[in-house]
């Protein structure tokens, strides 16, 4: 066994020339299909059997990918994207985003961090491994995960429950490190709910207010009302429930009309404190406080929060990352939804890839040395887990 | 002297002809020059000295006019506007909204109330009344009243101030009455002022709600502020001042994003209990008191509110308006602003004209008794106008 401290100069080389590989294959939401080529090449030459799946319920068609070397259990699956957020104006880039430029020891492009560098560095350590002796390594790997999230892990995660396929096992490659590689690992993610309220009113002349009625006061009650309290003060392994409302709108140009409809749009970071069921319904009671006519139409996507629990498993993980960068991530619960959400369905998933500063960003950007380092701990991660599963 | 309670044949259809040729020059504010035209040809005619007066303060050449006939004083003069607002969704109207239909002595099309029928019945009865004896009638009829009202009746006023033109006494032909004919006179009128409050927050993700600072909330507090106590319970002439937000924007269409910026619109209509100045002092202490950083920008165009007092002027015309419809109108200073409030600059000034009911809207429509009436009281005006303050 190579010490992780010191990765393969082959296992360095490779995730590196695999994550610019991905970069230089641009893929904006949804049409990742030549990413997910760069991926389906390199996996099929090292032996493993490589399905493509298209899906296209939200209109769109979307191509995702499942890979699998080994035909036993365990299966331990890497899952992630290779679809990227739109770089925006190209010309504000220090380089061009989809160059994979190099500069000063540093990979720029976008998807660096979110998270084709993260792709590149399990494809570099599962290829450098190989086959494991007993069980399985797979990929799943989706073109939806930027965009609406209706055709990429949800569908593949639906289409692996319906052939029978088991994953015993699962590492999601998004960037969950704060401030630098080893910082955190994810257990759970909160669940995620959205809505929009409108209120109807009667549009009139602001001279003439007894004739119209503005919805605009009740929108504002209303609003009182939902945030008025915090939801909760957070549990054992999640930080509280969060509320914002992130739109209002209205869209009235001329200071003399009186409008006829006010929106707002919400969302909902929420804990296990909380069902959607039961989170739905506090929202409703909050509202119904207020005393004023509403329609409320929760949106499509909505999710409940998960948990992975602390165990060996989970200690596997820490142990890995741990053995590469000396330190002891902690386990967290914070920020966004991630296709994990889908894969808790089948087998305890957890998350840990990148630092996450600079994704989404302008200049999005690691370190080549985090690159190697994280390549290195999913090395490291898959001599250990079939080390403690396959044994 | 003919009786008004049957006006002569000629007068009820010249205005009835007056006001479906001004209809047919169709004039969405501020393009008037057709139908001022009509006004301009039929003066000049009758023997009018006719000015028109072009303004492009507001970045649009705005064509006026002003017309006198007679030298003397006193001079009566009839105020208004042949600018129209969009006909909005034309296959919406019952008939073609520049046709000057006519249908079940029904009288359709835009402007039909406001205020090409009023136009059309003071044309008629100016014409029909001829020269005064003694004194001087004119028109002041402009193409901005429905815009930003930038330059019309304000710059018609400027210039007629600049040369030492004298008006003596006012009449504005806007729709005056709720319901019928006779029903009200306006007075006065409130004054109007416009602000946007903008709120700077922090953008971010909604998964990260503390690097980010959601302006909602803030501008949330900020409107339950300004809004929690009316203004005032009215005074003597006036209905109490109101204030309407008429808007709140902020046009994030990402449910995972804390917008930066949220903005809202409100407009006040205010009574003489206020002036500009105080009234603005009381909409930033109500604002202070939400404890929120805010920005507040008042619109141009702010108006004070303005009173002609009950005396011989007024009384005059609520005789004039007794005379034909057996009524004695209410005085009255609700509703919206008009260009009696630049008038009011020089000379005492009201308002009377048909029943505004349909004003602005598909269908805008006049009964023709309801226009050869108001011909006939214009009229019965002029005569005892003349015979009060010319004798
Ligand atoms: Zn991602
Ligand atoms: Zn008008």
């Amino acid at each position: 066994m190579t010490t992780a401290a010191a990765p393969a100069a082959k296992l360095a080389e490779d995730a590196l020339a695999y994550a610019r590989a991905l970069i230089r294959a641009p893929s904006v939401t949804p049409d990742a299909t030549g990413a997910l080529d760069v991926v389906a090449d390199l996996l099929r030459q090292a032996g493993y059997r490589v399905e493509r799946l298209v899906s296209d319920t939200g209109g769109v068609a979307v191509d995702n990918l499942y890979a699998r070397i080994g035909t036993t259990s365990p299966n331990l699956c890497f899952a992630g994207h290779v679809d990227v957020v739109p770089p925006g104006a190209e010309d504000a880039w220090r380089h061009p985003p989809f160059s994979g430029a190099l500069e000063d020891g540093v990979l720029y492009g976008r998807g660096a961090v979110d998270m084709k560098g993260a792709v590149g560095a399990f494809l570099a350590a599962a290829l450098h491994h190989g086959a494991p002796a007993h069980g399985s390594i797979s990929f799943l790997i989706t073109g939806d995960e930027e965009g609406p999230a209706l055709d990429g892990t949800v569908k593949v995660v639906e289409w692996l429950a319906a052939t029978g396929e088991v994953i015993d096992h699962c590492v999601v490659g998004e960037p969950t490190n704060p401030e630098a590689l080893g910082d955190m690992v994810k257990i759970g993610r909160r669940g995620s709910l959205s809505g929009v309220i409108t209120v109807t009113g009667k549009q009139g002349h602001v001279a003439y207010p007894h004739r119209a009625d503005n919805p605009i006061p009740r929108l504002v009650r209303l609003l009182s009302a939902l945030t008025a309290e915090p939801l909760d003060a957070g549990s054992d392994h999640f930080p509280p429930s969060n509320l914002e409302v992130v739109s209002v709108d209205v869209g009235n140009p001329a200071f003399n009309v009186i409008p006829a409809v006010a929106t707002a749009r919400f969302n909902v970071r929420y804990n296990d404190l909380y069902s959607l069921a039961t989170l739905k319904a506090e929202i409703e009671r909050r509202l119904g406080t207020a005393g004023e006519a509403y329609d409320l139409v929760f949106q499509r996507g909505a999710s409940e929060s998960f948990l992975t629990a602390p165990g060996t498993f989970v200690e596997t993980v820490l142990d890995a990352v741990e053995d590469v960068t000396g330190r002891r991530p902690e386990m967290s619960t914070t920020g966004g939804t991630s296709d994990a959400r889908f894969i808790k369905a089948l087998c305890p998933v957890l998350e840990f890839g990148l630092v996450g500063q600079t994704m989404h960003m302008v200049d999005e950007q690691t370190p080549v040395a985090d690159l190697v380092a994280l390549a290195a701990i999913y090395e490291r991660l898959i001599v250990r887990y079939f080390a403690t599963f396959a044994a």
